[in-house]
């Protein structure tokens, strides 16, 4: 069973699919808030099944979009004076803390078995787990940090200044997306080079994939992702994702924002990841109590995400069940 | 004893400075290609001194420009109409036919004892110990590849991409770099994504160099070395850069390449390198007989060859002995 859902906190429009039905203890219910525009629908075809871990006919999964990604309250569907260049920047805490009214004022839950997300699925998963340790039984960051590093902060501008440099951006007041397509592909193209790994290429992964050249999975694949989104949308998520940062709820100090989790938390950063190192990640797992340092092995890097590599989604399910496997 | 020296060859001019003598016998001299603008300088100050590897009481040590590289002949020197945005396509191979000119006619040499160079210097030297196998008693290509990776070209295409799309840049027919600015330093900020590593400023090396913090590392070394640099001499050097592979010598038999090199060769990637991973270097070393693989530890990735880690110098200078003291 699938369901739209979506919630209006202060205005500000959080878009749901539900899958499954909650039982009558009201513990069964899996959350997983998405990373990037389009990720609702991977998540739903690639990482949700009956047999699963993420399974339907045993859970109740609430997959929520988060603030920008396009389906939510986004710049581009915000009328002006708010939207566009306008629209107001927006945290990572802002997400989680309309997410919980969703989930407490409209499911009317007071608690999930599981939050589980990559990238900045995974920044909202810490985000969730530090906030409202009550609320969360089990966290799963998949290829995320709870506080952003400066090298990937760095790597995120570079992003960002290729859609600004762009003339026709214009400062985020642009007739069409169309007027920054250049800034839009040079935008995809270094997702390209950081996304995936040099092995990813190297052993050929784009043409096992089905595409003919490097060219062909450029134009096709990368940017027939990345540059169909809308620029103000891409900047609103870029910012948030450079300053996720889970010590915002303890002045800045992140042992004691980690030690504030109580879910059992199995820390999965993939191991050719280029932006989310599986150093940087041990080394906040280390603070968090009975929690597990889970490795996942991919040359897909970190666009592993987009579940191309049946043995990475066998990789996670198992890494997921044996969470949900253990009584909290 | 330090001397200029310069070779012109059918109109092109090589900057080269020698340091110490030759022997009678001509057979200590030491060739060391430069990879970008100013690193003979860097060489220079940090890779050469008495009771190091390169010891100019030992050894004729000849640093040599590459084409584009600003000191040699390259697109800011070059009078219109060959100048500038019309500069010429060169390869790697253009550069080590000019050296070979360059080393046989003006120093009147049959081989070389040493050619040792990191990144664009390493390509010049696999393309020397392959296109002059008689003439190259030992090579140490350090953090680079014989044959150029598809991501390795994919990235540096994204370094192109900022600064020719600056409306400035005007094709290559600026008034001045200033008109570049922009794209310099979004350039420039790509350097600092890729040339370090993530490990890099997590351990705060930035700060070590005493830079007192990002921007002050970004505002300070980055752009104060990247953005000098004439645009042009930089797309020359990437295009050259993006194209290097030896296997040209053999229509495209890379294994055949690497099979006619008789130099005593010492493999030395570097482990946090994100360019030229050592993965690809231990590939490619596979290849050659009698090779030996160095891999050489630092966190400061590709832009250690800058040589502020002391003991990266010190791990080079090592494995330079070591392969100076084989007998060939």
């Amino acid at each position: 069973m699938r369901t739209q859902e979506g919630g209006t906190i202060r205005g500000c429009k959080l878009a749901s699919a539900t899958f499954g039905a909650l039982n009558s203890a009201k513990d069964n219910a899996i959350l997983i808030p998405t990373w990037y525009s389009g990720t609702n629908k991977i998540i739903e075809q690639v990482y949700i099944g009956k047999g699963r871990a993420l399974d339907p006919d045993k859970y109740v999964i609430i997959i929520v979009n988060q603030i920008g990604s396009g389906p939510s309250t986004s710049p581009h569907n915000t009328p002006l004076p708010a939207g566009m260049g306008n629209f107001p920047r927006v945290r990572i805490s802002d997400d989680v803390r309309a997410q919980y009214k969703l989930i407490t004022e409209k499911f009317g839950l007071k608690s999930l078995a599981l939050v589980v997300g990559g990238s900045m699925g995974a920044q909202q998963t810490y985000e969730w787990a530090v906030r409202y340790p009550d609320a969360v039984k089990r966290a799963a960051p998949i290829a995320g940090t709870a506080k952003n590093t400066e090298h990937d902060f760095l790597f995120t501008e570079t992003l960002v200044d290729a859609i600004t440099s762009d003339p026709g951006f214009n400062d985020g007041f642009y007739n069409s997306s169309a007027d920054v397509r250049q800034g839009l592909l040079r935008h995809a193209k270094m997702w390209a080079v950081m996304g995936w790994s040099t092995e990813f290429f190297k052993q050929n992964r784009h043409r096992a994939l089905g595409f003919s050249s490097m060219d062909d999975f450029i134009i096709n694949f990368t940017n027939g992702y990345f540059c169909v989104m809308d620029p103000n949308d891409l900047l609103c998520m870029a910012w948030k994702w450079q300053r996720g940062d889970v010590s915002r709820v303890t002045g800045g100090n992140l042992k004691e924002a980690l030690g504030r989790i109580n879910a059992k938390t199995f820390v999965m950063p993939i191991d050719d990841d280029m932006f989310f190192r599986p150093n940087d990640c041990e080394a906040e797992q280390k603070m968090i109590a009975g929690s597990e340092f889970r490795l996942l092995k991919s040359i897909d890097g970190h666009l592993s995400l987009f579940g191309n590599n049946a043995d990475f989604l066998g990789q996670v399910d198992k890494n997921l069940k044996d969470l949900l496997a253990i009584a909290v």
